[in-house]
């Protein structure tokens, strides 16, 4: 079996890591490059508390990187400095870039897709990686059509600063496709104190709970006639994304155009 | 629009009670007869605790019933000893009939297979008409694919006799179609105490809890790598089962066979 | 054993029908009278779905109605216009008022207090009879003694129209007896929709479920290094509540002095 | 303020590591020693992953280590072969023992004992450090007096080989001291497969779930009229035991005797 050829940009950052341990684990990758602004000239086993893996970490990524290692897919944990630039350098490089930095606006999208297309090189980019989160949000999705009455819980440890979770609003937009527009609760209802019903996103209540220790989790929750129907994800570990990473390099060899959502590789 | 006139036998136990308030709330149905051992010659009404409806209750169910009422759908909650003959009745008059009776074995099903198809006559026969119940097993279904770790754990008011349920069961031979057979847990595990573990099926756990107060819950319960993700219904009440009901009857007008499972009629 | 001779008040409400059935089914009580403004003349038993009991039901409460019966103690979930009256009414013809009507204020707390004292008769009234929701409220209580961090969720019928829950609001007030004032989550965090992190109660954030299904749940949720704690009470149904009426009773003979809330005869 | 000195035995294990970073953080307690059979010689900070602390790792404990150090306590958290003799180490050197290593049996807690008593020195051992745990217990107990049907799931990651857990056959024995002997459940239940109604322990079913991605979990459920009481403790990773290390030191420095389990520490 021919390996695919991996290059990791973003090789010292914690979801970098976490990519690198992951795929040495896997028989059909090949770990051929990484490269991070830490740790330039070492090992990259050392980096990520393994044995040595005979990859050193190269500075910022530049196109000959890609092509001395001759790597098939670039995987990109950086930051929103340097996502931009990475992924085109990859496109220009012949090598599919599969993307999990977060703060591509549309215009940058934009830039990528016409950059493959003139390539003729694929492309992923996705927000979540996480396939319990997706299913989560499939299952959601398919059930509004049955229980169109819908809370969504979402718990995440209390170093979060921004609530609703991103996560939350991308299920409430799901469901909101599926359902007609309505309010939910008795037309009368009212809060003792502001806030009580949660934030409305197109009349689903949203509510976030911040508290130490937890992590990430969400509960979409419906209610019907005499039942309740709950579908919930816990992220334990930052290994909840990597079934998903993996899945995302093996399905992006054979892309040709970009491809926007891990959902799109699920059955 | 025309109304599907519908006859309820069993019209006076728990759940010929039921259906009969929720086909009185909704618009597309006409209550036409009612059939029972008890309360005969009662207006139906009265019997579920509302005013009077204009229909008595018969006596045992009768083709003439049937005929009489010009009924197009015969909905039978009644009991195993009966169920047969009025699948029966209804499909010589020529009614479909919508079955909640459970303890019809296989050669019963042919039974009135057969006579469906020489009758051309529909009908529809489901063990379980709740539809937040049915989406948890779909739901459970597609989960395992991607998450092939799972242990369900059922939970009942204590006067339930058997354990596992049916529907645990049910949930874990859906399951089963779709992963290959695996061992959970540590090859090493070992129970402390018998029963730990719960009880095993084709390498599913399932765990049977049984305390006064609860009704009918279950939980499907995925683990994979750093996370988990559940799916968890529950029924509070005998309404649980009524939008199933009221969807059976109006997709059953158009059989013209037997259709068995609920599921057939979810998209 | 010397039974004690119980008289409802509110005997053909929902609660006061749930109090005559458990009162039957105990032995050490005797149920000597009813009374209600419906169903005047009809013997009790047919009220609550029940065989003849012999006792009929009286229209509003009078003084004699409690002499002629020799009852002990009055049971009263009438409503707030007739509760203060049938609580003095109950004093003054030395009979101890068990009450669960909601609605009286701080002054006619005080006037029961008195009349109480001047006639040397005790009396008990309560906000909530749910045994197990005063254990969640204590155990809060307990554990934020050691996690200070809580959120409280509170999921309820959508035909409840205020919100946050009484109890909710009460389980807050009792945590915050323990814990010093403080501000949870991480001090720059933000909302991106107003509401999200759910009504603000001395720092503890309450975030109310509405969904139809739903009956009364309630969940205290308190984090802490590495960990969460849980804490969760389910009512499923009207019989909840009785456990306590039935415990209240027989504490209630007992007392010389008015007695506000459950939780005193609570161990 | 004088701090406590304490000397950390199996350092390099990942207890002694959790243990080592969690003292560094709090202002009253001082490091001044530690050990292991790994990493001799090498400065406990950069064993923990933090930055130089001046405390080196010497070799298998000795009286003389203590005293040089001038400790006030030892915490253990070696190996089932080291903590007799460690324990005993500290005594004699007249340092407190804290010991979370389990393996200890009946005689060997008496000989501990007894040396406590002879050298005039405390000592502290506990089989669950973790205080959410010990309150989920404790809250357990006394929820049972109200709520004698109770059922107990426990979660465990599927490395995990023993089944029930050594929490859950604690917390049914701490209920079975409050609650009389019985039956539960419905006298003529019948499993349809071995093993659905879980462990009997005095007659409380323990369930135990083993999956991957789970940590540490349980929940006790009590059912009621009406009802549901739930009390659940989740562990996500090793600092969940940390503040109860912290408080068992804390305490300990009083000790003048052997005192077994943090519950003792608890108001």
């Amino acid at each position: 079996m021919k390996k695919i050829r991996v290059f990791v940009a973003g090789a010292s950052g914690k979801m970098g890591q976490e990519v690198i341990r992951s795929l040495l684990k896997e028989d059909d990758f090949s770990l051929v490059g990484a490269s991070d602004t830490r740790h330039q000239g070492m090992d990259v086993g050392f980096v990520v508390g393994l044995p040595r893996v005979g990859v050193d970490i190269s500075g910022p990524l530049e196109v000959k990187d890609l092509q001395t290692s001759r790597a098939d897919v670039l995987v990109d944990f950086t930051n929103p400095q340097s996502v931009l630039k990475n992924a085109k350098t990859a496109i220009i490089a012949g090598v599919v870039p599969v993307v999990g930095t977060t703060g591509l606006d549309e215009a940058e999208l934009e830039e990528i897709r016409t950059l493959a297309l003139k390539e003729r090189v694929g492309a992923f980019i996705a927000p979540n990686f996480s396939i319990g989160a997706l299913l989560m949000m499939r299952f959601a999705r398919e059930a509004a059509k049955y229980f169109p009455n819908v809370d969504i819980i979402e718990l995440h440890h209390d170093q979060k600063l921004d609530a609703p979770s991103g996560t939350a609003l991308k299920t409430a937009e799901l469901i909101s496709e599926v359902r007609p527009p309505m309010v939910q609760g008795h037309p009368n209802e009212y809060e003792k104190l502001p806030g009580a019903r949660g934030a409305d996103v197109g009349g689903i209540h949203i509510h976030s709970v911040r508290l130490p220790g937890l992590i990430a989790h969400q509960e979409v929750l419906f209610g019907g006639l005499g039942q309740a129907l709950t579908i919930r994800h816990d992220a334990y570990t930052r290994e909840t994304y990597m079934p998903g990473v993996m899945l995302a390099i093996r399905k992006a060899t054979g892309l040709t155009d970009l491809v926007v959502g891990l959902e799109n590789f699920l059955d």
